[in-house]
């Protein structure tokens, strides 16, 4: 799909379908004369060859006269994003853009080309990525179109600028009150180290608060489950340490909330709930699952609403200069609830 | 704000500002020349009368080529919302139509026409309203629009299309269950009867399945809380009950997943967690909130998915026809899981 975004052209069509440029052009553009089979053929090519309006630069708006901001979000999203996303109405009222939010599929480029694609045609002045990872043919593509590309909320290797938390500094922190609290076999749970660059940070963090206190850490204490910050991927870790007794870790660093909320439900499903004694856990989010789960989940608290207000601010600044990159960090709170007594 | 929608015209904003009506029309369609303060002033006044650009039904796009549903959602959007877009966008993309999702307040009609007028302006064919109820004027002005408005998860008053759940039949099922499951003395909480047409079905349902066992509420046996079936109403009626212990109910039909949650946190919080035993509970929606409590709540599960999809049918099959109002139900299903044991 990269390839082709932006690089079909009508005369391309022209050729595919045996039909003269200017014949093809007014069937895209809806003027003139042109027959019902005409136009069903051109639309079959445009669609299979990927077509879509094209405009120059000489067509297109300056980003000054667009008003509306672009936001892709993830399809399964979470609590989190929402929060994100409140963040980014209210700034973009304050500040009288309108925003158009869209959703694609995770990690699939395909389905983010799609809505890009649609996002172009609309005229937006940035897209913001929500949770959704966009390879850098869909960045530059964005550029050539004088969009402004950013990453909320999480932050990649592209050259791409983002608004979110210090990752390194979410996992030193939570390590560093498990340790605090008395913990010494922390658990590093729901990321992979290698994978992604959230996971990568967070888990450079708790290793090097556990340097700090001389702990080495174990290799069972790293549980990647599904390495997507899932629910899912607390309970399997539960089971997963409950049956190799001897890993005997005291503590989690769980990598979202509901990471978190997996551990505290998979002790409660082996008949053994949540007990100060039992096994600590730190989440990381500060979503309303810590406020709704019992016992109250303690977490890493990230300032979404702060995250959604400085991407709308940072995209209106930013204007035409749509190849700047910046990469902004919003500070978090640590909150502490049930989830993380002393250890007895 | 609703008698002005629709009437402002660009005489009145030449009246307002001293220009001619070819002035300020070169002005907000951005054509010819003006100066920039002319344009300031007329874009003020413009904001300030409330004047979008009004497309005469000769200027506006038939249904038929309109291929833009737009979705009105809560901004504090619920789970359940969630899966009811999943279920809008799958069926819009086997459709082949597109989807834009704005938010506003609930009950904010202010707010909600402000985002009826951005839709007009894109050109969308019909707006689905989901959890945000509009006025008969709202409704009444995208019919002159030639936009089809429909209600989705919910119903009202209104003469409006709507696709949800039997709300008669969800408040008779599940008092039915907690009937047979031997318990008498049974709740009803979230939801006003009074106030809203959801609360009031639910509420007939759950009188009329108490009849059928010849047991007639008493009065303290409804807890409305906030009524908007919230979790806070759950965890207030908690409280509530305990401190009129001569209440005494012994199951509670909470008009939501999340009241039901407040219920079982609410006796967490009292120190008496959950037991066979204690108050039973169900709730409706059948979101994840069910799955991801302890213990997991028994639910009227409501096929949202499916709301969502038949949604965007009705508003394709509609096409022209915006005076068209067709009520349908979408079945659901009762999902027991462990917090509606029979009565020890």
């Amino acid at each position: 799909m990269e390839g082709i975004l932006l690089s079909v052209t009508i005369k391309d069509i022209a050729a595919a379908v045996g039909l003269s440029t200017a014949s093809v052009s007014r069937i895209l553009n809806g003027r003139g004369r042109y027959s019902a089979a005409s136009a069903k053929r051109v639309q079959a090519a445009a669609a299979e060859l990927g077509y879509f309006k094209n405009r120059s630069a000489a067509d297109l708006a300056s980003p000054q006269q667009r008003r509306t901001i672009g936001v892709i979000n993830y399809l399964a999203a979470t609590n989190a994003n929402d929060q994100v996303i409140q963040g980014i109405l209210a700034e973009a009222r304050e500040r009288d853009v309108e925003v158009t939010i869209m959703y694609a599929q995770r990690d699939n480029q395909a389905s983010i080309t799609r809505v890009v694609k649609s996002m172009i045609e609309r005229q937006v002045f940035a897209v913001l990525f929500l949770s959704v990872r966009p390879d850098q043919t869909v960045v530059d593509t964005l550029r050539q179109a004088r969009i402004y590309p950013q990453e909320v909320a999480s932050a990649s290797d592209l050259n791409i600028s983002s608004v979110s938390s210090d990752d390194f500094q979410i996992g030193y922190q939570a390590t560093d009150l498990l340790l605090r609290r008395g913990y010494r076999r922390i658990a590093f749970v729901g990321a992979d180290p290698q994978k992604d660059i959230i996971g990568r940070y967070r888990y450079a963090g708790y290793t090097a608060a556990l340097q700090a206190y001389d702990v080495t850490p174990a290799k069972e204490w790293l549980f990647i489950g599904d390495g997507q910050y899932s629910y899912h991927s607390g309970l399997a870790a539960v089971t997963d340490f409950s049956e190799h007794p001897q890993t005997a870790v005291d503590a989690v660093f769980a990598t979202s909330d509901d990471t978190a909320l997996g551990i505290v439900n998979g002790l409660y499903d082996l008949g053994r709930p949540f007990s100060p004694g039992s096994l600590a856990v730190i989440g990381v989010d500060g979503s309303s699952t810590c406020t709704r789960a019992r016992p109250q989940l303690s977490s890493m608290t990230q300032s979404f609403d702060l995250i959604g207000r400085t991407a709308v601010a940072e995209a209106v600044h930013a204007g035409d200069q749509v190849d700047q990159i910046k990469r902004i960090e919003i500070p978090f709170t640590i909150e502490e609830r049930q989830t993380t007594p002393t250890k007895k």
